[in-house]
């Protein structure tokens, strides 16, 4: 497993004397890669015109792209003359260490999680001051939850992305504190002020672990426990349960358990 | 769920009077997926020199485009210089339908059938004559295949693999036919000349699913089942058990009751 402690996007361009001469060409492949990103949960199918009016690109430059795009295989150009995302990207995306090289090591743990509890067992990872999530298991019965694999939620939402905060670089913890204003939606991690996220912060770091209940209908609880490779923490592991079910004893310890087992797959000594 | 009928890539090239004008900047979209394709499971990790021997491509438009790809974050660059695949390419790939789409509706009934029999249970679909691994759950204890999630493998090499290819279009057939040798590897399927496999396509639509048994040591065997759509067969489920375990009774029920399962929940009336 690769260590997973990237640069950040936005590190790369900086810094004078790298000797860069951007060439026109490149911009191609900025566009390129605007045109996939104009797909999304909302947009997974497209048309032309879709895809024109998403991207804000001219029609022709477009059809050029998503031709290309198809030859490719990044796109896929259905019967009726849509476009959707292409298999080849997701043959290229189960080669991302943080996505499904990760998965791979987790996933039996995961199962064997899911396989006694019966409840949404999810696995993320931190990109910028987002939680990714790289795994999901549902089974049929489970009270939905909105975040699914590939999809991204604001750190201070959810119990992973509150164990990924609380182990992410000082900088980015304090980028979030000084932003941070109360969620008004149905997050399942709700904070009240800037304080309260601090303590839930130290929290995570001196327990091991985060745990959020919504009470009310419909409301859903999670514990959520970080998983280390040798170098630090990598990803966060937790399950989702309905409240009306949620005993916190036996589901932290399910949870840290499975944590530290994948942590040991991934080189972690504890 | 979009069809997944899809026009090969190489078909959008083909025809004249298309109008279409080439513009050298389009080549840097080759260049940049010619980069990324030379990601592969031996090679997850990769520095600047194996990227520029592996592409072919000059040290400087090597360095160039990975920096442009960082930046757009199809790649991440690791403290110690080398890339690897990016998150966003998981992000833009959780947005395919033929992948994870179709795997969404899939899961919680390739969870069922994993719960019950704790053995490896697969989802693929075809991509050109190859079978692409959508899924798979795998237990600890369960003996390694090697079929990877994003992998391909040989239409005619697995269960999975001769379910898409007896429902593939009969020019896809005829050709798999006309190209057939047989195969000398440890494929889980194992056919001698291409009237087996002619016979054993026609039984596949017979039957309505695939069974594969090989003995020895560490043998494996396999039952795969077509799911379809409201338009025909989009993807094909199986289990691979120990040969030793096998009972060809009770795994060929569970599979095609898996694989209808999916099927109606994917909009077939059966």
């Amino acid at each position: 497993m690769a260590s997973s402690r990237t640069h950040a996007a936005a590190e790369e361009g900086r810094g004078p004397g790298r000797g860069r001469k951007p060439q026109a060409g490149e911009a191609v492949l900025d566009r390129g890669f605007r045109l996939l990103h104009s797909f999304d949960p909302d947009h997974r199918v497209q048309s032309l015109s879709s895809l024109t009016r998403r991207t804000g690109m001219p029609r022709s430059s477009v059809l050029r792209l998503a031709r290309k795009l198809v030859e490719i295989g990044a796109l896929e150009r259905l019967d009726d003359g849509n476009y959707v995302i292409g298999l080849r990207l997701l043959e290229l995306a189960s080669l991302a260490p943080r996505g499904h090289g990760l998965r791979a090591e987790a996933m039996p743990y995961m199962e064997d999680l899911f396989y006694v509890t019966r409840q949404h067992v999810l696995l993320a990872v931190r990109d910028g001051d987002e939680a990714m999530l790289v795994e999901r298991l549902s089974a049929h019965a489970a009270t939905p939850v909105r975040f699914r694999v590939g999809g991204r939620m604001p750190l201070v939402a959810t119990g992973v992305g509150l164990v990924l905060l609380a182990h992410a670089p000082v900088d980015v913890q304090e980028q979030m504190l000084r932003d941070f204003t109360p969620r008004e939606d149905e997050a399942l991690v709700q904070l009240d002020s800037t304080a309260e996220l601090r303590r839930a912060l130290a929290e995570v770091r001196r327990g091991g672990y985060a745990v959020a209940q919504r009470t009310g209908p419909g409301g859903l609880s999670t514990v959520a426990a970080p998983v280390f490779d040798e170098g630090g923490v990598v990803a966060a592991l937790s399950i989702v349960v309905p409240s009306t079910e949620f005993t916190p004893g036996a589901y932290v310890t399910a949870v840290r358990t499975g944590a530290r087992a994948i942590s040991r797959q991934l080189g972690s000594n504890g």
